[in-house]
């Protein structure tokens, strides 16, 4: 089903780093766009990052602000979209201690998300058990503030089933209804690879272009590119698989026949990799440049009130939700 | 180290069913000293019950008030004691998150306490993960109030030992020491025997003289009692090995020298299991009638309000400590 003006959203970002064009073309976009059709709300998943960063909090903590001014500098308007930081709703890990006991842990270690993270971080047999459990932390995410959509890719696909499960799991146990089930909002724009031709572009590979780099920054990044290693001189035909070049003008330039005329002319040889990314340059400078002077006039004290603002909007749906969660269980205990 | 004034216990028992006999000596007796001694906090764990007991949530709630009765049948006074609820302290499940990024699942699995109750719950291969980090959630109920010792049979040792792992790697972690160590106080009294020669006087097994039974009822478990199968005739001489009869003497008759002068005696042949018996059960009906009395003229709402104010009364505690937890890990975020 798609979205109408009663969908909520829940989205948002694990806070260990500014955000970048992968970033952009894969979510933030689409955000801007959201917040105009329904409920949005967006996370900043601080307590989510420390299942993996517990050990570096201040990177954590100190991207909280870069990320919001991430947000608010593309276009996300807090008057539209709820900001809030994660661990200012403490409702969550009451929502989640409950979910804890309706799944086991050979359920969470076969999910293939956390499996293949695990390998990722090569965490081997020593699984933090804050991270073997963070997709029971993100079912609460989801289900405490009713949202009907997490926009996500298709590598997201088991932790939406994980969180329905937790929601059937409850809603049957306690008999009640309290908790709804979620959907993908499948993104359609395909995944923005690394300048150096690295399948993601990510802070920690180093190969991605950030909203806040310099106009300087941006321009070397792209020169830097890499793009067929066979296309010696402007007069060889080069090739556009991998080319990171096209990558990143099939995702940016708004001109798709233009692209589409380049294509060609770079395969049969005489387009040079200079003019490509010249071109390139522009468009993202285009691109970067109103979004790097907005991010500017931002304070860190300003990014920071507006995601608290956002916690104290969004606490009377975690509160109510946890209300009723706690009536279905049964433990509500009140003063006579 | 023994306890003085300054010490800080933290106690409790998890809302399964009413307390009986086991409790009595086990705990309770204990507890009632101890609260002459320093401060006490007794936690009714309707969280941590839940982690075995999600499936049946109403035993859980209904044998909250049942536990408050008990406990202030038996002595506990609320104006010494601090009774409350766990699930009423939602900072524990905030404090229980963060330590999850601290333990490895491999460690919870090889804590020996949790792999007996795996065990003894036939959970196999489901554990579900509430359950098998319910260390964790322990850890926080015992840090969160800053208790300094924890009274325990020698077989919760490995979960003060979690504890403390907890607590040393917290504060190395994030560089502070707001929280504290915690010691085992172990108690000197063996384990009541179940009425049935079990090694263990139990709510699920049936075979425990609860502290409301009515009189009729402790009559005729004190005289189902199972003593020794050979002793037959009363001049055959009896075993007092296992002899459930010279167990509950042991724990309950005030007068040592006499239930010494039984033992003899009946080892000897001579003494009758029924005199022994009618013995037990003047004893057993002298110390619970004014108990079950007391327990008479405490209604639910009663119980139930002095737990809810407990809790009120102990939050600024476990706000205090969750303040300084968040600041040593930075995430906690002020408006400017």
């Amino acid at each position: 089903m798609g979205i109408n003006k009663d969908s909520i959203i829940l989205t948002g970002d694990r806070p260990t780093g500014p955000l970048h064009l992968g970033h952009f073309v894969g979510s933030l976009q689409k955000r801007v766009e959201l917040q105009n059709q329904c409920k949005q709300y967006i996370m900043i998943a601080d307590m989510q990052a420390l299942t993996d960063y517990f050990k570096e909090p201040a990177k954590v903590v100190q991207n909280v602000t870069e990320v919001v001014k991430d947000y608010l500098a593309v276009g996300i308007d807090p008057e539209k979209s709820t900001i809030f930081i994660q661990s200012q709703i403490p409702e969550l890990t009451e929502l989640t201690a409950l979910f804890m006991n309706l799944v086991t842990t050979a359920r969470l270690e076969r999910n293939p998300t956390i499996k293949a993270e695990i390998q990722l971080r090569q965490f081997d047999d020593s699984i933090p058990a804050g991270f073997l459990c963070y997709p029971v932390s993100q079912a609460a995410d989801i289900t405490l503030f009713n949202a009907t959509h997490v926009p996500a890719g298709e590598d997201q696909a088991p932790m939406i089933e994980q969180t329905n499960e937790l929601v059937r799991r409850f809603n049957y146990t306690y008999n009640t209804d309290c908790l709804n089930e979620v959907e993908l909002l499948l993104s359609n724009t395909p995944r923005l690879i690394g300048i150096d031709g690295n399948a993601k572009a990510s802070k920690s590979l180093g190969n991605a272009i950030f909203l806040g780099d310099s106009p300087e920054t941006v321009h070397d990044k792209i020169f830097s590119m890499y793009t067929d290693p066979n296309h010696i001189r402007v007069n060889d035909p080069g090739s556009i698989e991998g080319n990171v070049v096209f990558a990143y003008l099939d995702a940016f330039h708004p001109d798709k026949a233009q692209v589409a005329e380049w294509k060609e002319h770079y395969q049969k040889g005489g387009l040079g990799d200079m003019y490509l990314k010249q071109q390139l340059c522009d468009v993202l400078q285009n691109l970067l440049t109103p979004i790097r002077e907005r991010r500017k006039t931002i304070s860190d004290e300003e990014a920071l009130d507006i995601a608290i603002a956002g916690a104290q909007a969004i606490k009377p749906i975690a509160q109510n939700t946890l209300d009723k969660v706690k009536r279905a269980v049964g433990i509500c205990y009140h003063s006579s």
